[in-house]
């Protein structure tokens, strides 16, 4: 088995897309379908590419981690969207995206990465855990996680996750 | 009547998405709505507040603009979002707001502005058209205006604007 690490280039997104309902086992519906799509229009796999990272087994799509540095807050990071092959977790291949970016991150001067999630999903919520990651406090809670009302709109509640660097 | 014209905060997050059906006159019915929510989660009102803009009206929200300068390509700066109330239509809000744009990218040795619009959305084709953009050539045609099919995943078509900015 070969497997390849590379920014991602425009074709990618098609492919990404393509992924996103089976790799989230059709989480929140056809809402959530929508709310995926939306959340990757094609400027991500234009514009974000050199801090972004596509993984191949084979040329077989497996994982993906779509992420910025702040322009507007120098000591910041964002991971916007990573996915994992369900049939690839726990080989460790989320760890190592986020690990990458991490690097990434730190060797361009930010002490802090933030990424969220949707209140409801408790594997992303473990994943970042896990990674190091401490959900912000929120007003209200879902099954014990800090849950950030309306967060990204009316009804999109999210958990904010922040991360700290070491130096 | 007092102008302000300033850097948004994360409170204007939910101001505009507040606005945005109003403004857009429903455009696409309910999947319109979810549509633009999505295309403007929280992130853009942290991450991306030096290059967008929020303008007021004696303290109401009369239009704004979402934009980044590409990290991958060093060349190009990207409008991602633009709202003027159509009540304040013809007043040249969007025009003001496009030249500064345009004037940052240059500043920061960008040379050329990109944006994409809705098939549907005429309006748009015509304000973009007026302020220099021109449509990439598409596979398809929509009410005369070349489309990008799929461009933004199953069934979102776009119309794909370039601005070539003057040294």
């Amino acid at each position: 088995m070969s497997r390849t690490v590379r920014a991602p280039v425009e074709a990618d997104h098609a492919r990404v897309l393509a992924v996103l309902d089976s790799w989230w086992g059709g989480f929140a519906g056809a809402d959530g379908t929508r709310q995926r799509a939306a959340l990757l229009p094609r400027l991500y796999f234009q514009h974000f590419t050199d801090t972004s990272r596509i993984v191949e087994d084979d040329g077989a799509l497996v994982a993906f981690l779509i992420g910025f540095l702040s322009p507007a807050r120098p000591d910041e990071a964002y991971v916007h969207f990573v996915g994992v092959d369900p049939a690839r977790q726990g080989q460790g291949l989320g760890r190592d995206l986020y690990e990458w970016f991490f690097a990434l991150a730190r060797g361009r001067g930010r002490t802090v990465v933030r990424a969220i999630t949707s209140a409801g999903n408790a594997g992303s919520h473990a994943f970042h855990t896990r990674m190091g990651f401490v959900a912000q406090p929120g007003p209200r809670q879902f099954e014990g996680r800090p849950v950030q009302p309306d967060y990204d709109g009316p009804g999109l509640d999210r958990v904010a996750f922040v991360r700290h660097l070491e130096a």
